[in-house]
């Protein structure tokens, strides 16, 4: 017995397009309709026939969804839920995708007091942004944590983790300041990072543009991938939950400067120690298949 | 006509032993003898066949050399180079493959003053350490660059250069403290920022270890990888190569000083404008060959 028979997937980036292939994927039956606020992306989508049906309103996506998922940018989520608002379905549930909760719940909230909301964030992604980079495998073996707010309807909290289940995710069940937390440090602060690194290596007078891009392969290019994500999402993201993330900066940055420091005293002994622990991570989540066991990403070396 | 007949390998680490795989697949009638100072690396090497022989000492491995090639950490160059001083022909050309020159060079100089020295640093690797984890391809389509001090004969260059090119290696020439510059930022660099950010999200009282693993699919796990390289050369590099690295280091704290600003005011056009610029270098590296152009480093999602 399938969870929900009709789902709206409004935002059809990244995630909400490989939403819509997983749908078809692994619940062919139900039917997908999706909405895009962008008129160039609703017609790509038409093209390449992501959906059941391709609407030119939020509206008339959602108008006999069982299941709607919001999948837009943080900053983008309240607009999405006013833009529905008339259209949704009594019954129906409403989720959302965001990699930061509880203001988007909040925003959410704001616009539709009374829905029936149980966020889904499926960690999973690449670094590609728009209709064409969805696939229905991006979610597979992948952690998707549910934030639903306190007093939400277990019996919804279920068909949504049913829902994801089909598409080969993990579940787990999260409160949504929790889950803002964790993400702050094992999405958002790694984001940071890497935007900061490849602009610090690309401003440089004494080694040019050209170096940087030549010798990537030293470490580098690592970075380049995922600070080639989506500029929209990431701006929100990281207004939406800043004081986490401002919090993980700051340890960060504490930790930074003791190593500096280590290196500047010449501390052979406190930079052997440290490199010596953090070995001991990577092989945990290649254990746990949260990675690659290949070396180099199982990048092709020839 | 083959650049070289005998060559050495000392150090039979990740780089000795693609090295020596690297001159059996592309140049199969080159003698190539090792030896590295562990006895159980010297084993596993013997059990493998990686060399035509391992020698336990190191003079005997360059004792009839043509070229002899220094693939140990940093701070073990001039122990190295103590080692084969009584055995090294006077004809051959010793070669070094270090990520920082500068003062390799300077530490190599002061043990054999009149040895012909060309270092030969390939940009390639993976995260694997050891004499098991070499493999031929890894140098393919990589940059390898020269430093050779000046006044090198141009004759031993061109030699060194034609044994790279031969492993379908790129080579550039360079200034030993040109290299140490452009190294710092498209290595040290990131390796320093790498194993910070490891034992950061490592040290939570609110995350857990066990989560920041499960959801580091979010992008921390791209870190883990460069975080688990080899502890001891990672110690030398950035002991050796100090200043530069303190010079970019520096930088990088000032881009995330403004970063982290702009996310405490709420400044998402800075945000927008510094994430949108990020996005081309990305796309530099792959059509220049040094990505993969797959989504998510061609990592498999099935």
């Amino acid at each position: 017995m399938l969870p929900f028979a009709r789902v709206a997937v409004i935002g059809l980036g990244l995630i909400g397009s490989s939403l819509a292939h997983a749908v078809r994927a692994y619940m062919p039956t139900v039917r997908v309709t999706g909405h895009d606020a962008s008129p160039d992306v609703r017609e790509i989508a038409r093209c390449i026939g992501l959906c059941d049906d391709v609407t030119d309103t939020a509206g008339a996506a959602v108008i006999d969804a069982d299941l709607v998922v919001l999948c837009v940018p943080p900053g983008a989520m309240k607009a999405a839920a006013q833009a529905i608002a008339d259209d949704l379905p009594a019954t129906a549930i409403l989720s959302e995708v965001a990699s930061c909760q509880a203001s988007v719940i909040a925003a959410i909230r704001e616009v539709l007091p009374d829905v029936t909301l149980v966020p889904a964030h499926p960690v999973a992604g690449t670094e590609n942004s728009g209709p064409e980079a969805g696939f229905a495998t991006l979610f597979h073996n992948r952690w998707c944590i549910l934030t639903p707010p306190a007093g939400t309807d277990p019996l919804a909290v279920a068909r949504v983790e049913d829902f994801w289940k089909r598409f080969g995710a993990n579940i787990e069940v999260m409160d949504p300041a929790h889950h803002d937390l964790v993400l702050a440090v094992t999405s958002h602060l790694p984001h940071i990072i890497a935007y900061t690194i490849v602009g610090t290596a690309s401003d440089l007078e004494d080694v040019t543009r050209s170096e940087v891009i030549k010798f990537s392969a030293g470490g580098f290019r690592d970075f380049t991938r995922i600070a080639a994500s989506d500029p929209t999402m990431w701006r929100d993201v990281f207004l939406a939950n800043k004081d986490a993330v401002l919090e993980m900066l700051q340890r960060f940055t504490e930790d930074l400067t003791q190593l500096q420091r280590a290196i500047r005293w010449g501390d052979g002994e406190k930079l052997f120690d440290h490199f010596s622990k953090t070995r001991a991570i990577r092989r945990s989540i290649i254990e746990q298949g949260q990675d690659d066991a290949a070396p180099d990403f199982g990048r092709q070396h020839n």
